[in-house]
């Protein structure tokens, strides 16, 4: 969408398109992946995703909600920069608001940062409950973690073991496959850390225990990353975007169902 | 920044190095430009300023301030998508105490968007309040718009004419030869409009009197533009955002100033 | 502590007793449950724990974040009245600085609502943000969702099949067998619904699609509760609060930890 | 309100009944009341009144806006706890919203706090703001203060003296009685003070000067209350609260007048 | 205040001067007296007590919060226009926090509006709040209403009858008379309404029962009104003031009290 | 319109009256000029509109957006007072609000401070928002300052010199004029600084370089200010508010454009 004049995006939504909105965060991500991890990949899969839907992609939204301890490591790393709760959904009110007054009524979130998830339900809610007082009935919202769309048999086979904990997967075999697959320049697999899984309190403390979380700022191993597989996750995460799409904006985009 | 693993990234903020923030706009740029301009130029200025000085350019806020017709077009054109007044300051603010919290105390906002300077004021402002009631007197954050880093005798020499009035400047001469240097694949000149200086009255009106601005969305005439102006302009802009730098953090990036 | 005067309260905080905060919601919880089960669960909990440990228990805070539908059976049930993020997390904010301005630098939050986990971690952010400007850095905030300080072996044993997730446990054998064991007179096991476990898509819809949600209200299938697996559980959430509460503030809740 | 599943509560709706809605506060009331006082009362009152009229009551909510020196005894006694004026504002606001959505329309506030009124009179009007553009014109809602809903002349016959100042009956005779009638195993009579009626200055001052209020945080002298006095005081308060109800609602509680 | 220079002004505050603030309204007053009798009533006492201590006046907040029914006839009457309350106490703190910066540690509220008061209390508890955490822990505010600065027993001499309660006497004999003392030729006593003392109901209605207010705005009778009582009024207002300051901030101003 | 009854204003508004909000601010204009210029500049030219459209003038909104340091010297001068963005934001729309509840639907700002601009321009877009959710389509509001109004022609004929950047003329040759014109005896001439214009640089810092300011407070040399100047400028401009109400609400003020 940031490459489009306003006149070809305007025809694009005109004729159906479903505007895709890439929320991310600024986080660390252990040693061996970059701070941009969750903003670049729910970008890349939003790109893909557009690939096979009739969908355009806004600029991803770079910065998400505070980092946590037990799903992300939390503050005390250097280069984890987080919004306030308010001021993320707001800002993302805000630009729902801007791209339904634009003419689209089709949106789709793409979040990719864990701790997101209910300021952009919070987000959302107020953007709806405003668009029914404006009288814009027509806007449907989807808004999905893109790290959800996939069967995590595809882990289990290339990893084995017990289920995997999404929370804990943080800069773990996960997000380092689909690194490696996507971005396998910016990692540095020599610098992963050997470590076991992770295992958290089921509770928070605030402030929080630094102490909880390794000194790397993985939350689990991903020595078992491969290219390979993050192929395979993207794919399927991909895939599982496009049937979101599919089965709310109609399979023509024609928002039929 | 979004590339480096936060080792890496809390290496260079130790060892003295800025973090430039740009801050843009998702916005109309007449039917000869896309829609990201304002965000794509802050941070391609962002980047080559960090080639001379020892600085980190953090991924750009993309969203800016709600485009005004006087200086903008409005929000009457698809794709224009613009965060309220204290959104923007909210969450920029946020930004800038997370990066604080991380060690950084030399942060610069680059601006690449007409109407976002007084919400940057505004935020740098309440998290310098928030900074000192914390005790981190030591922060200083510069607020340079990166279109006002330059002699205009440069646009005068190519341009001739009247002194440009920056705040019409959107979708001319300036930004056109900019994008024609920088992104030159991302113009299309054929559909560059057309058209007198806009005239604007010396009022606000609102609702906007969407009359006022051209159909095509450019305040004036890109017609003059051309990459050589653009790499000319860009490199006095870089050049003055290097000596502010300079200037505010010391020569050698050690603060001394 | 509703029920002491502040000379008493004032004596217990001094001698170091932590202050429990039951925080519930007013939801929908299936034809057979009442609307209050998240609060009253929440401040049992509190009530049952400040048995076993040196705590005070404040009167609940009643009303928590919008139900969603995938957790909670969502806003179209008459009776569910939820409170918009921003609103919760400062009203918990103001409680946090009440109750620390008064002495108590040992709290907990008993959370007893699914969707008012992020909302409450934003408060507890913001009060020791402020915490920390007003050089109040000894107050120390646990929170804890009850419903997580237990084995699920437990309900496996009972129930058998799969782990059940908790998420979807939304007025079912869980809620279902707490409330026979703890209110049994509220619960009407005859409008008990006899439904197969939902299963949800992996993303959400704004506004919602109510049909995703059975129309009794309940997420599943209530029947093999029982008052004795409402008793174990009860006691083993009870017991996992005791122990969180000794881990952080010390056996003798003298905060040595 | 807790009590009923939301099918029950639902038809109670549908019926007509008005939904109650008890504000209190978490305040200190003398060495001989307990904290909960507040809330307490108003939700007694609004459970009495439910006995007359076609009335459900919610769950008190329990926090109140900050205890004022001059009304309640300030905030430096422990136990205090208050909201800032926006959050309880905006709390109640969505607990307005939230009960309207679900269908009721007639609403009704039952104020047990001094320092509330204004900040629900926000709430009120900015709930009516939003019906209005929700197209929700048909919702009503009462405010009132449970305890200016008696004659005054009850207390003079039973206590003599001069006409009693409702702003300085924190914690004495008033109150006292009505504790004594209602949860008398609470009342400390022996902890009561023996105080002249405190008298204070005719303004603020902001700190609060401490020392303008009784040690003990009684306002006045709560030595001739009687349960005797507080049965006749509730009675009144609850049989003014009916007449509001049947006035504004209609007797049949159909909303007539 | 405003027609000092800075210097001027700065020397002034040096020298130990209090800052007066008056806060107003902009409202209906009858058909008799002008719109804007709040805040000039507020700001004639502020510059009449500047006349006997060592104070400032700073220009008048001329905008309160809104009109209610029972005190000042409500937002029917054109002309009424007052600020939601988050918007009055965080202008008021905003101004608060300026001045105390600016040096000033001795300030006074002289508020002339009935429904302002709790929303001044909440601007000033939050200044105080935010000075704390800046170590501004040296700036006292005083909060008063000029209208209860005076003994109640002149309006009973002049006019006979029972106590009048000030919240009736909006447009009334005291509000009428101090404006024919002041600023006589704003007033049209031919205009002055006929009426019985308006009673009100105890409680309050959302949205507003307009026909509660007499179609004039005047809440009581305001022709037994004279200059002469005005004149007295306003000198017992001014010394209260008067009184008040010196109490708070030593009869010399310096703040020894 | 502070001395009008409402019944009086009602009529004004019915027969097609304009309203005339004026903003300013409270901030230093340096020795020679008082700390009130901006709101009683903006005051008087709405008074002077008045006389020439139909137009009513409310009371000024007197304190505007933070004093800045390359506009109008900054805040570390004492009596600057300026509000935060959103709280002046909030109030602004507030005020607009009340004024077209009332029935005015031609409301025109008369700003007087540089830095409000963008605070007024977002508080008039929420109005409107507002408006259009509520029906109330059918609202006007222009926004103007009143110092950009005029010729700049007759300063330079006056003057002399280059053009002059009105963001440098703060207490300035054009400031100073108006006031010798308009309220003579609150200048001191003698106290105006001899000094050269001052060139800031292009960016801003925060906190800000408190020495980039003349210790005098102006930005620019007043000396060649005279009350001639002063009248003509003041002419030029209310001749070009009274054209710009006409162009937007008709020359009979009938709104017919």
């Amino acid at each position: 969408m940031a490459h489009l004049s306003w006149p070809a995006y305007a025809e694009r939504i005109a004729n159906g398109a479903v505007v895709l909105i890439p929320v991310g965060a600024l986080e660390q991500h252990g040693r061996h992946l970059p701070l941009g991890v969750d903003f670049m990949l729910a970008e890349a899969v939003a790109l893909a995703t557009a690939e096979h839907v009739d969908a355009v992609v806004a600029p991803p939204f770079v910065y998400g909600y505070k980092s946590q301890l037990r799903t992300g490591g939390g503050p005390q790393f250097a280069g984890t920069v987080g919004l306030d709760g308010h001021s993320l959904s707001s800002a993302i009110t805000d630009v729902l608001r801007g791209l339904a007054r634009g003419g689209a009524d089709k949106l789709a979130i793409v979040d990719g940062h864990y701790e997101n998830q209910m300021f952009l339900t919070e987000a959302c809610d107020l953007a709806i409950r405003e668009f029914r007082q404006s009288g814009r009935d027509g806007v449907k919202i989807v808004q999905a973690r893109y790290f959800e769309q996939f069967d995590e048999a595809i882990l289990k086979r290339h990893v084995g073991g017990p289920p995997l904990d999404l929370a804990y997967e943080h800069a773990g075999v996960f997000e380092t496959s689909l690194f490696l697959h996507l971005f396998g320049d910016l990692v540095d697999m020599d610098a992963a850390p050997e470590q076991a899984f992770k295992e958290f309190p089921s509770y928070d403390c605030h402030p929080p225990h630094d102490d909880w979380v390794p000194a790397t700022g993985a939350l689990s191993d991903p020595h078992r990353a491969t290219a390979a597989l993050g192929r395979e996750i993207f794919d399927a995460c991909v895939q599982g975007m496009v049937r979101i799409l599919e089965t709310e904006f109609g399979p023509e985009g024609d928002g039929s169902n």
